[in-house]
């Protein structure tokens, strides 16, 4: 009698993060075959109550807390607590994920749906006219004071921590450090908008305190990185690369304080610069 | 009496693609107040015939050829010719693309919107369930042969020709370049599916065939980047920085040569490298 030869029950995910591919790489007149490591994307499809709502290409990891960074941050659920089930399921094409939420917010979502005003994941696309495209953002209450010093050890942690970027060099993050600069969260993906929803969805569930750190995110600071920022009520966004005039517009409005070009010691602040301890 | 004070005939737009912006700059244990040059982003809402259908964070220049570029892209015209006029009229929150397209396209594009299917910008986002996720894509046409020194060519004359990013350090480019790896037009963009979508709708607005070139983008080069080069006829793609898997699979299946790590005299292929000369 042969083994069976059904999958174990440890079977990995049909998608990981990372995947070998075949390369041929030129150095001026050598070619020499070689075996990368590449960031996988996948599209995800987000199903609330049965009903498929969007698909994002997204890092396939950590996609429970994708699953809550982003129906907080689209206002699909208020509160952490309403995403009642998460579960994934791993398809050729892709991965779907199952979500239950309480029926009033699934009566919310399919009202929204049929005004067509449905949101999506970079938080702009999606949005059909100027009038609704910026959505408005209540000033944040007075952040905590930050130093020079944390910003500057949040950023070494943010670099030290990115496993997956390590490999495949393809790859965005967003942590969560507290005030003196320890990373205590950090997730990846190849969307920095995915990775900062999958970093506030770990803050809420952890029920961290968004008032007790600040957020450290490797790419450029965008519209996206200040509006999701704000809407999970945190205060301060220290970004590695440069800012858009849109997003200091926005921080200036939403009372957070963004600091760009955070490398090493130095750093700009564009707004908040009063909060910080040189 | 007073001079007139009404604007004059040469006033510039409302959104201009540069800001400038004050900054804090910390170093060590130095503040120092700075004048800093930031690249604007503002919601650009494109409508159809009088009916709004999207709205797409956009660097606020090119926008003639993010019009046509996009609406190829999205599959709303079939030909260049059928955008019939783009008139920008710029407000306080954003810029409004009025496009004129034939009455079929438009009745079309209805009707697309009655069933929810439409699309939007990042290719992606706005899908709502995994079997419209990953729009089929027909094989091109066996590309022309390249050379390692007209790939080397172009992404020296890519770094050189961003003339927003060289000011601001936040904006990506795309750009084409014929076989020899002159630089014949780039655009660029803080989103680089916008940055992309601007190039073919340059390309297709001088006529100039996609086999007789090809791509260059700053970025990495993600599913979005293969899909739009797809459609818009691009063999070959060459990106400064690092590739998906799902874009090199993306790409075998497209018959498009994917470099990456395109840097110097350096860069590997992952597909196509047979058509590429050392």
């Amino acid at each position: 009698m042969s083994a069976p030869d059904s999958a174990p029950d440890t079977a990995p995910p049909l998608h990981a993060p990372l995947q070998h591919r075949r390369g041929w790489r030129h150095d001026g007149a050598q070619v020499a075959a070689i075996d990368d490591i590449l960031a996988e994307e996948v599209p995800v499809a987000l199903v609330y109550n049965g009903i498929s709502h969007a698909v994002m290409m997204a890092t396939p990891a950590d996609l429970e807390d994708f699953a809550l960074g982003f129906s907080l941050a689209e206002g699909i659920i208020e509160r952490p607590g309403e995403l009642r089930a998460v579960e994934r399921a791993d398809h050729g094409p892709g991965i779907e994920l199952a979500l239950t939420i309480p029926p009033a917010r699934f009566a919310r979502l399919k009202e929204r749906r049929r005004a067509l005003t449905g949101r999506t994941g970079c938080g702009l696309c999606g949005i059909e006219s100027l009038d609704s495209a910026i959505r408005p953002l209540a000033p944040l209450p007075a952040g905590p004071g930050l130093s020079a010093r944390a910003i500057a050890a949040a950023m070494a942690g943010l670099a030290a921590g990115q496993v997956l970027n390590r490999e495949s060099h393809a790859v965005h993050a967003a942590a969560w450090a507290g005030l003196d600069g320890t990373i205590h969260l950090l997730r990846e993906d190849v969307g920095r908008h995915n990775a900062l929803d999958k970093l506030t969805g770990a803050l809420a569930r952890a029920g961290l305190d968004p008032l007790a750190g600040f957020l450290a995110v490797t790419s450029r600071c965008s519209y996206e990185i200040v509006h999701k920022a704000a809407q999970a009520g945190i205060t301060a966004v220290a970004a590695v690369s440069a800012p858009t005039a849109y997003a200091v517009r926005l921080a200036e409005a939403a009372n957070i304080a963004l600091i760009a070009f955070a490398r090493g010691e130095r750093h700009t602040a564009f707004t908040g610069a009063a909060r910080i301890a040189p």
